[in-house]
């Protein structure tokens, strides 16, 4: 099953060097779910050619404007461009009053079922499910109600053994049952336990997001041993009180939590305008952690088992 | 006195082909006003090395989100990057409750004083004025409450002609007197007429902006005789009815209302996503009136008298 991220934006607060601000997508089975819609993204969408109409579901981390300003205008041409399929956003609160009142004045009566979904920052929050996959919202620590996000595949299927199942004659139509773990009776009464029919699934694989946020450990519970984790790293650790001050983490703070929680992979971002060179960012990361990468625009990273 | 026009962005409704949606700097003097703000307009500022703390006027037509959804991401900008100049926005009145849903909920104060001047669209109005420029807005035709704005060059002074005044011996502190009209009366009581002291000044250029609006002939009156006309032109005359019922214009259109009101020159934008290729709308415009030119991103347009 797919499930690759593409990072459309990376920077943060204000663009700068041609970097666009805070949006990724993840494709999981080849549905598309939108992380944050930074101002501009429905321009990256069409740079690297990914059609806003197979989104379906759009998350927004908080209401500081580098993490959502393209939303209105991706709602908008999705209208013009025709939708009529459902969409689902998730998202804080207010964001609901936002977007109403820019399709009040616009007359904009959206040509296509718009839900809205209300995060609350409290605790850990299943927000979504569907057969692929099970999504997490979760409090981060930042200036402003912030939420990180938790993907989940669901847990894959058993791999049917073929040989034994041939051997025993098990018709094909049981094996679905099998695959979600069913023992087989033969005709004689003899029982076959499902682990000898299957080899064992792979495990689940899962990403966690954390956009913006203090490095106050309040939130490392909910990002235990993710295949992926992609978190913040606004400054260079030299900048670590500024980093305090504005409720951000460095890049050598990013490696600790990814080192602390087990995670198999880094990916850092929302990179400061003061840095055009983001090689140093990097470089502190992988002296703690260094399966870590630079999130950057175009790249598309396959999460792994 | 520089009087030059920066085009932004000029694609109609959705971005298409890396076209942005409209925005332009008009450089009045060394000072700079922005005409409308679609979605990455503050990325185009950089691109082309545009300091946005350079602009102390914004203009907006109307609430459209092509034509000011990277409003709120520049006046964050603006904020982070440390402005402390004042800034005046001219738009529709809800646009002030825009902005300020936004700000509120990222908990933002801005650094800066911001003055929002409502636009009302009855009629001509003089919305703003300085040494340099009177700026007019003026109704359009569009679906929702739409503006087009004029930019009127202050009278130029006339040119003292030294040949004249040496020999009547005329002190120079008298001279930006002569250059605003006065006559000279030398120390035998005789008067020396200002049409004999001068050359007679250069005609005041002017520019108006006609962002979207359905060729009504209703706005034709403020439009008369301008250096350069910025009129939309969204579709080509074989969409005519399309363009009707959108409350938009033709490029064939255009060129007859660039006539009709005795302009000088003509850039036509706001060009549909449906052309890729953007040379059959000059073509059409260039059939009527032949000094018609493309609003392309990143072109200047110098304004002549």
């Amino acid at each position: 099953m797919t499930f690759d991220l593409t990072i459309l934006g990376s920077n943060s607060a204000t663009p700068a060097y041609g970097r666009n601000q805070t949006s990724q997508v993840l494709n999981i089975d080849n549905k598309l779910y939108l992380i944050d819609c930074g101002e501009g993204t429905q321009l990256q969408l069409n740079r690297y050619g990914i059609k806003s109409s197979r989104i379906k579901h759009i998350f927004i981390s908080h209401l500081h404007g580098d993490h959502y300003l393209g939303l209105v205008g991706l709602l908008s041409s999705m209208h013009l461009n025709g939708r009529r399929e459902e969409l689902s956003i998730y998202g804080p609160g207010p964001l609901k009053e936002i977007i109403e009142i820019h399709l009040r004045y616009s007359e904009t009566i959206l040509r296509y079922p718009l839900h809205f979904i209300p995060l609350v920052d409290d605790k850990e929050r299943l927000i979504m499910e569907n057969e692929q996959v099970r999504v997490y919202s979760f409090p981060l620590d930042h200036r402003i109600s912030c939420t990180g996000f938790r993907f989940v595949e669901q847990p894959p299927l058993a791999k049917i053994n073929t040989k034994v199942c041939d051997k025993l004659d098990i018709p094909a139509h049981l094996f679905s049952e099998i695959k979600r773990g069913a023992d087989f009776i033969d005709t004689k009464g003899q029982i076959h336990e499902n682990a000898d029919l299957t080899f064992p699934p792979k495990v689940a694989r899962s990403y966690a997001y954390c956009s913006d946020t203090i490095n106050s450990g309040s939130y490392h519970q909910y990002i235990k041993k993710v295949d992926l984790l992609y978190h913040e790293a606004t400054f260079l650790h030299e900048m670590e009180s500024r980093a305090k001050e504005t409720y951000h983490t460095t890049a050598l703070e990013a490696a600790m939590v990814a080192k602390k929680v087990g995670a198999k992979k880094l990916l850092i971002g929302h990179f400061s305008a003061r840095y055009r060179d983001l090689d140093p960012l990097l470089t502190e990361c992988r002296s703690i952690f260094p399966n870590s990468y630079l999130a950057l625009e175009g790249r598309l990273f396959h999460i792994e088992n």
